[in-house]
């Protein structure tokens, strides 16, 4: 056995109103470091793994100290682990990244948001983080990026039911570009990912938008054998 | 920091000719364990990382010591952290998986290969392994089917030019089934992925089959902002 530390860190996605245009942001938050290194510098959440803990285990408990939610999708995205990534000793970071729900973050998460140490940030206006943590959310954003273009994954950002305007400002938001309106419905309709619910948006409009939902038959992702991480696994039954 | 064990294990692939069929079948190398536990069963080969050693250039340096050859692409698959996993303290390991070509075997390779304890396998036909290794196989087997289907990987086996006959070998090998010859020779020169180098292959066929070679634009595979691994980087440069 080597003296080599073992931490775990976390890139939580969820969307946000813009703090300029309160349009939905591909948001994360951010953890603001109170001790050396990096003393007052942004960071992501994360720590070091207790010995009887799994890696994804400890990254639940991260992201419920942090966001105070469950997330609705975790998966293990690469662990880093360049020998001088850390002034002050050998440290191997396993990066997990997580997607959120809307109606997950509610005023309790906004309570614990109270603190001037933990605060969202926009993804495209991430400050200049601690440790190599710049180049993990960079790795974490194409990761994400990749994955919407080809996988379900926009379901773990979006509440049960939808309208397509909802599901492609989900894709807007994470691609961080604007997409046309009706190739956008054309293709999402022709995909079968989605099905129509049946229902309709209620409110005052004269034709209320219809609503979907994705085909439950859709995982969120293909992880082949490993299936998806639980953060939250009974005790004893992970990999 | 905590005392957690931190290794590195490689899923080495090759195309080596079958015992039994002589057709060219993907092989990963296994090592026999001398010591407990599971003295006697096979392992994936790998061992501790170094206190100053990338956890690539770690997984390099145990390729070299089993095959004695340097792998053409190499690429961390997943981390894999159960408490329980080593009966003797926690370990968390992380795997890389690596291809080599054919000409990279030579007869050095098969000389290493003396020992007992060092042979290669159909991957198909892999005994009952040490630790959690089975499931690591059968994971990295996925992702190396999954990307063969859409990526140039299947580079990182074959010599630098080839025929669309050997270049089929690689993915039924890989894919563990026969395809339909016409169908992949049609899709193989539209993707555009290979190109004609204006050779034959030489031989005394009347028309002997023309070489390919992979388009020098396509990378092996997409890993983003990260790029490929490097398993032997000059000293201090890797993530």
């Amino acid at each position: 056995m080597r003296a080599i530390g073992l931490a775990v860190s976390t890139v939580i996605f969820a969307l946000r109103p813009h703090p300029a245009t309160q349009r939905p942001a591909l948001s994360i938050p951010l953890v603001r470091r109170t001790r050396e290194p990096y003393a007052g510098r942004w960071a992501l959440p994360g720590g070091w793994v207790d010995p009887d803990e799994s890696l994804a285990a400890s990254a639940g408990r991260t992201l419920v100290e942090t966001t105070g939610v469950r997330p609705s999708y975790l998966e293990q995205l690469y662990t880093f682990g360049a020998p001088d990534r850390s002034p002050t000793g050998r440290v191997v970071s396993v990066v997990y990244w997580a997607l959120v729900r809307p109606e997950q973050i509610g005023e309790r998460t906004d309570a614990a948001f109270d603190s001037v140490n933990v605060r969202w940030f926009v993804a495209d206006d991430i400050p200049h983080l601690a440790f190599d943590h710049d180049r993990i959310v960079e790795y974490s954003l194409w990761r994400l990026r990749t994955k919407v273009e080809y996988t379900a994954i926009a379901q773990g950002l979006l509440g049960e039911t939808f309208t397509l305007s909802e599901l492609r400002q989900v894709h807007e938001a994470v691609l961080d570009r604007e997409l046309d309106p009706a190739n956008f419905r054309r293709q999402a309709e022709a995909s079968g990912a989605v099905v129509p619910t049946g229902e309709r948006l209620t409110g005052g409009r004269h034709r209320p938008p219809r609503l979907y939902r994705f085909d439950t038959s859709a995982a969120l992702a293909d992880n082949g054998p490993l299936g998806a991480d639980d953060p939250f696994p009974p005790s004893g039954e992970e990999q």
